[in-house]
């Protein structure tokens, strides 16, 4: 199984890295790739292909302003693509939010939260584990101790 | 394979109505719930649980203004939710939208545009794509109609 | 007489104290709690029994982006619910805000503004007030020393 | 025990009426007042005066634009004042959701959801149950007949 | 010269026709095209290539929620683009606006007013006019004409 | 003739000194006072009841957040008011812009920018100069000075 | 004394006469004027010089969309020039405010609500008093009857 | 071949010199100026008529806050105006973007994204190589040389 993760500037690095981290976390193999809708649309529909070609089952795209990346790779495959709005400039990220949040029927993409790229990566998890019942029982394992390190926080906490 | 179609309120049901349709043109069975993460938290709770042992594979969940349906759907199972943000009132879904995409990790909902249930439906459809080739077949089969359908249109369109 | 202040994340407690600091001012005795709708649940559902158990009589929640927390406590329980939106990424709060805010009916949140944890406590000890006439003056005293406080401010002011 | 319903115009008396139905149906008495704080400054005044001597326990005040009146009650008593923000013009609520929420210290209004003052009476229902223990009962059994009706709802829903 | 007109959906033809209408006031030839960046990007990157070819000076195109179709066209050719945002759903075109003129460098949309396409048709004009000297004389004439027109109306006006 | 320039915190003086600069470049003799129509709204009462008496012939208010001060102020004169939402927290401003430039009728406030406290003074100057022909020169060469300065600028400039 | 009113397009007639109507009301002359920044700048500049050579004393412009015509009026004259932005397309007059509120010093828009344009004449009326004490006679009549008019209504209202 | 770049402040000019760096790589001849729609509306006319005389091409023009400059310009040439918005404040750049954006017809900015200068120093070279063949050879290696560049990002990219 594998995750593409693909971002349009090495300004969203730092924000797309923590998709890469879960997905290491379940030991999903993923790909990174610099690509932009706009700037090298022939190079994105060619790696598209090829990851089509190798058996890609989520991508996982992030962009800010205009982000028309998430919508365009979603054009051109049927496989799932997962989009995360990035904050850039003065409007907070609902610029990217709404630009690839609104797309035409039939070709969603599923938005998750402004900068979020660790539940983009989550939610590929979830998607995969439709099909992998092992990232089931991660996934189940995994909130099971979240839920454990959080009533430890819960404990301490004062006022 | 299964999907769960689960919104709010009677009121949704017209916008909601289209995601059964598109499902229905693709040949997948879905069962279809009023419920509301605040109203019948503890039927919601139970639903939930026995979609689980029904083997459900993808959750839609539509929902207006503080639009709690899909990330409390998400924070009780690890099945994929993609949430519908619904048109409500006078600020035109944002606010449904923005309550429902802006979940903390590792709690994703997919999120997809105001009213737009169809396309939650072809995200559903994409996520069991993943699993099942014959969803992929035809996903594209459908895309390829469009395709033409959309060229036709195209032909004969004058200003 | 109690309140309870729960709040979503340890990165929240700074603006969650100002709660806790008010209500000392006003000797009414409060217990912290870090609680998430989409985390625990379960954590959070049993809390609120417990608190229900233990007679608390208002509930101070504070949470930021898709703000589930207040109404899903105030789902759970008729004690009066006072939500305080916290400013967590670019939209300034705005998102919490409205997760918060647009509740469906019979189950209401209060909703003060965001950050604003003090102005939650302070409305925390009016509601107490209605039943408790001793904080009825002690609301009255404290406002009254704010004023001579302003009044101070005021004649000395110069631009 | 009282309640008192005060709106800014008799435009907004469709939207305000359901916070009386609310409280008819929990048999709470309340009164009902035409008033605004940019109009009748010193009416609104001398009404909340008049109503702080004959023990009113909490006021729900609605007003639209720039919505002062809530603001504006809770700065003459340290009764708990529930703000409905009642959408008028093309800004669909925000303007008057952002002048009653965003109060400064210590002078809180409790704002619930855009034209809902359903949702205003039920949390004045919830603030004077701390008090009044059959409220509590009528909650309670309110809010369980409510859930009856939502499994029938949801019995019969079909997409 | 010729001017390309493209469009989403035939629900925004409406709008577009008032491009077409300008462009034949000032006797340009145009064509018409439905089109979509997300259900046709094959069609669309043929359909960029003849214009190209045939010697296409000015594309205008336009498209609501995310509208990328703008952007698409502009990322594969060096023709200026002008976008038009087409108010759909109910976040009034700012969806449409934001998705379209947020764009990265270096691939520039020139974006206009929400559903104005008759301005994108007179920015058209004046693109052209910078080469041809018969447009810039036709250009200054319609402005005379259309400020002796409001002299007339502003003579006429009572209150 | 005087000015009055009142704000409701000492926050807001390095904004408001702005106004009171800009007075004293008109040599127009102006008080300050720091008052809260939520917090002291008898001694803001009390006060403009002064201010009238004394003669004062506009008022410059400058408030954040649900910014009242103003709209309180218009309501309890007819002196004309002048309001400078003032930007706290992270709506940028713009819940102070609407809560006193959405003020019902007869009731006006006449807004400028956010922050913009000397486009306060200058109107307050421009307001002043319908009365004081002395002014109104003063305004122009004011405006032809800065005309001058412009022009030298103008000449510099390079990029 | 004397006010222009002074507005963009005939479809602004209807919002702009509540303006003259108060003008009336108050028998104070106005003259009326369709104008436009971008569509007659130098008929807008004739207009602005003959206005002041006629001691026009308050200028009131309502515009819509990039509402430009309040400011580029006040950028040609030191007369107060009060803004009402009305409401056009989908942004509900945000934009027209935004507009005309966010004037570069030292040149103000007294900005009134959105569609207001009534209360931009009571505004007018206010800043007239300044110079005229019969027009502040009337105002404080006027005021009066308000109130009486407005306890009538509160003595009859019901829920 | 020349173009203008026109800004209304100097703390702009860090912004705007990007759209001078860019024509300067495409050998365009531009000149600056400082100019206010506001401030200086007569030397801002009378420098278009000397720019027109020249035989000016395009004009970009960047504003902020009211940006009334491209528009201002616009309605006094019919040379294309390029608007940049220029974020200044809270708000964004959406006022500055919505100020410009929304024009009356006849009268089109040509808008690009905020405080993005580049975009329409590349928009005008667009513009102007519809007249001039040598700059759309230039466009499509410029086109060409950044693809390359984002090959070689792509290849090295790791998360």
């Amino acid at each position: 199984m594998k995750v593409a993760v693909i971002f349009g500037s090495v300004s969203d690095k730092p924000v797309m890295k923590k998709a890469a981290d879960v997905l290491r976390a379940f030991e999903i193999a993923c790909s990174a790739h610099i690509l932009s809708a706009h700037r090298v649309p022939e190079l994105l529909g060619e790696t598209i292909k090829t990851l089509e070609n190798d058996g890609i089952e989520v991508i996982i795209a992030g962009a800010g302003l205009a982000a028309a990346l998430p919508g365009t790779i979603a054009s051109q495959t049927t496989v799932p693509v997962i989009g995360v709005p990035i904050a850039a400039g003065g409007l907070g990220g609902l610029d990217a939010l709404l630009s690839m949040v609104q797309m035409p029927k039939p070709i969603p993409v599923a938005a998750v939260g402004v900068d979020n790229a660790a539940n983009a990566a989550y939610l590929a998890v979830e998607i995969l584990a439709v099909k992998y019942p092992e990232l089931k029982e991660k996934l189940r394992a995994y909130r099971k101790k979240m839920k454990t390190d959080f009533e430890h926080e819960n404990k301490e906490v004062t006022l």
